[in-house]
């Protein structure tokens, strides 16, 4: 890249940076003062820069920010890459002697054939939301979900037994029953019994999974991006626990490791710590200067570990109730999160791994590098305004992977999924069940004839002069009217919602909204 | 997509249509008058335009044009193929009784893991340069190149006899050692001995490889897009035949089999019509109408016929002369093809494969529709005047599947390859690459240095005014002058040689320089 070129793109990435700012900025102005009715073009002025930012926002991510000082850095290095891996072969298969062992060489050439996959993937693989550190990090991270996603293919295809021999070839100790540990038993936490510690309980519960499941619920937050939705999960995994506990006996828990431990104590604070993470992020500038324009040795210190934050950032606005769509979206995914995180339990029972094999932890370490852009990848689907947007390939894959390790943990053992639940269990998720379906019913089909209702009734007493222009301002009084564009409907939600925030008005309820009702979009 | 969206799109694209063959109407327009100096504004505008041209041609092959009544069509359906894949899952892992055979189920587990990953691959892959008929048809030809090198480096890791047995699992009556036929013997065109028939010889060698050979080469010619490269190629071949038939029993051919046969009939013949083709694609008009748009029924009939015809159309200009990187990538596009014909020869000696077995014929359907993306790509990846573009990845992929191929040739039998060349044969390929080593010495080095001093000595003569405009213009006086950024000569170049081509001028001598000398990039 010549020297001018270089400069004309960081002119133009800068250019597009104020653009989307200003766009902000021209949201939370004509938002903020209680709705004093912008004129029509000012709302579409702002509509349309709001989608431009949001455009912005996929393309900044997409393509790196490049100042010309580390051009090296940020290339793919095909054909560098190429001549390393023909180099590699040519040693390997010509100058290396070839084993006689049938058994070693089909292992080893299906490692090489994985590992070439990996070469082709890191450096050619289709780019992410993701860019830093670098992104051929997370290209990486794809090809092992591809990898990791046939592997459990291929043990999903074998019998039984045979499935739970073929981990011997990964590791000879596997492949054994092993047995549970009950984590039950007496509940006291002053147990006055135990004369020389009375608290032993209490320390007995002080194993490494508290650390294990503070970090696990600050990456998840990282990962979801909102408070409501970490409290949901956190709160619906200790009753699946509850439910679940007559199958799997590690379920069983006391009422004060579920509640207090648990869901205060580990992924309350967990969640706490993320959120204010969150908040750093969001609110810290993102301006990358290249590494050799930085004058001072501090300077580039701090620029090396900011390699390791977000390139930029996109707050998550779930807004699970503004439409059906994203609302059964929501529930997808809190359910995909909650079956992910029982497959952890279920496929170490069924595949006869001990929890403190490193396999396990391996593919927690993975599922943290993939969930985060699985979880992108879906909130920019739901948020595209262009509904034929593809699904993003990281969310695809680790859906298919749930779905998968679910299935194996169906095929592995029937017999321990079907114990039947307990009836009051079976009582209380049919309450749950029932009392989703009847707010879903009333919030967008009940609700909706209502307000459709009183809207005829205010417009019959209106004068219907100007009805088309105050639809398309969104006014409180337009609220329940329908046929507003869905694309245009979606853009006016985020900005909304942008200024709703911004105004410090983001009360628990009209978070969930994602804004105020006005603006909210209907399929007419 | 909303109507107005997919209106304005359209409109937009065909804007950028028309400002291409507009900037092509300058170029001829400038150039085509004999030089007469143009204005460093025009050439400046020219060269704009000429790269704003090559750019829009990228993107345009990128992005798929939708004039909103196919979308349905061009959509990858992402979340379909997530549901579909998981329905048939479920039902083959849950439904289907499993198999008590080890080895069958392993052999299942893999085809199973090989159809994932090509579901994943032809939903989500990386799109590549062609769109026509559709761009999963590329992918999934991409998701094949992937799954055909990891077979190879899996054979590539065996031991020569676990390599060939291992073929019986891909079909029970390989692994065998096969005779060679031999194509030499009697060669005259005119047999007096055989009374019957004396044409015997000639009807021999009319077997099914005839119209494979033109059909392959018709094929090819559509590929590399450059009579003389599609020559040069086809001569080698023979020779490479000559060479090596020492080795392969099934090279020795008759003279007139090499020459008049393969050389002149099969591949000029497919050459030629190659090459007609290749006329009416860059003549065509590349105006993409939706199905639904078309009012008569011939009409849509022709349509559907023209979805298989390319979305644009890319000429390709090698230039092998233009510069020493061009002519070392030229030598290295030529080595490499000559590399996989020889392979397809050898593969089939080595792992024991007979000629008319259905997995020759599938490489070789394999290769057809990978090489064309492949140089395709390579044309880009020269052509394109940002140094750091990737090479495209199935450039990229092809270039591994010949060198692991050769690789497999090399380990399964060492011993045929290192057969000791004639002395003569040895005696020509030497004078050959003499002859090349010289002329590229010649060309990129030595001339430079006398251009440099003529232009220098010319300097002298005339007053220094006006150095660096006329260096800027291109006139053939300023031709040997280095100094010209990199990017603005090769746009520079691409504008010439456009007009040069429409200018009817194109000699093959000009052809190989691209241009005229003048506008040659140099690294100063």
């Amino acid at each position: 890249m010549t020297k001018s070129e270089s400069k004309r793109s960081g002119v133009s990435a800068g250019k597009c940076a104020s653009a989307a700012s200003a766009a902000e900025q021209v949201n939370n102005g004509s938002f903020d003062v209680g709705f004093p009715e912008p004129s029509p073009a000012a709302k579409a002025k702002v509509l349309k820069q709001t989608s431009k930012e949001s455009l912005y926002r996929r393309n900044a991510e997409c393509e790196v920010y490049d100042d010309g000082t580390n051009t090296f850095f940020w290339r793919a290095h095909t054909l560098t890459v190429l001549f390393i891996l023909t180099c590699a072969l040519v040693y390997v298969t010509l100058l290396e002697e070839t084993p006689q062992d049938t058994a070693y060489n089909a292992k080893r050439g299906i490692v090489a054939s994985i590992l070439v996959f990996l070469c082709f993937g890191v450096t050619q693989a289709k780019d992410g939301p993701f860019t830093r550190p670098h992104p051929a990090y997370w290209r990486f991270w794809l090809c092992v979900s591809v990898v990791y996603e046939l592997f459990l293919i291929f043990i999903l295809f074998q019998t039984v037994h045979d499935g739970r021999q073929f981990m011997k070839y990964i590791d000879p100790k596997l492949g054994v029953a092993l047995p549970e540990r009950d984590y039950g038993g007496n509940c006291l936490i002053y147990d006055p019994g135990n004369a020389t510690d009375p608290f032993h309980n209490l320390w007995d519960k002080m194993d490494g999974f508290v650390p294990a499941h503070f970090l696990g619920w600050y990456i998840k937050t990282l990962m979801i991006r909102d408070w409501w939705m970490c409290m949901i999960i956190s709160v619906m995994f200790e009753f699946l626990e509850y439910s679940l506990e007559h199958q799997l006996p590690n379920f069983s828990e006391c009422w004060w490791d579920h509640w207090i431990m648990d869901v205060l104590v580990c992924n309350g604070l967990g969640i706490y710590c993320g959120m204010k993470t969150l908040a750093w992020l969001s609110m810290k500038p993102y301006q990358w200067q290249g590494l050799w324009n930085i004058p001072t040795y501090k300077g580039k210190i701090k620029r090396i570990a900011f390699q390791f934050t977000p390139y930029s950032w996109a707050k998550f606005e779930w807004r699970p109730a503004s439409d059906l769509r994203r609302w059964l979206a929501v529930l997808g995914i809190i359910f995909m999160f909650l079956l992910a995180e029982l497959n952890t339990f279920y496929l170490k029972f069924v595949l006869w791994m001990p929890p403190e094999h490193y396999l396990v932890l391996l593919r927690l370490v993975f599922f943290v590098n993939v969930g985060g852009v699985a979880m992108r990848e879906i909130y920019d689907f739901m948020d595209d305004p262009k509904f034929h947007k593809k699904l993003g390939q990281q969310a695809w894959l680790a859906s298919a992977i749930t779905v998968t390790e679910f299935l194996i943990v169906v095929k592995y053992d029937p017999h321990t999924l079907m114990l039947p639940i307990p009836f009051s269990v079976m009582q209380c998720w049919f309450l749950g069940i029932f009392l989703i379906l009847i707010w879903t019913l009333w919030r967008f089909f009940i609700r909706d004839i209502t307000l459709r209702y009183k809207e005829t009734r205010r417009r019959k007493q209106e004068t219907p002069v100007d009805w088309d222009r105050q639809l398309g301002n969104g006014s409180p009084g337009a609220a329940g009217a329908a046929g507003a564009a869905a694309a245009v409907g979606v853009a006016g939600a985020a900005a909304a919602a942008g200024a709703a925030a911004a105004a410090g008005a983001a009360s628990g309820r009209s978070k969930l909204n994602g804004s105020s009702d006005t603006l909210r979009q209907r399929k007419s």
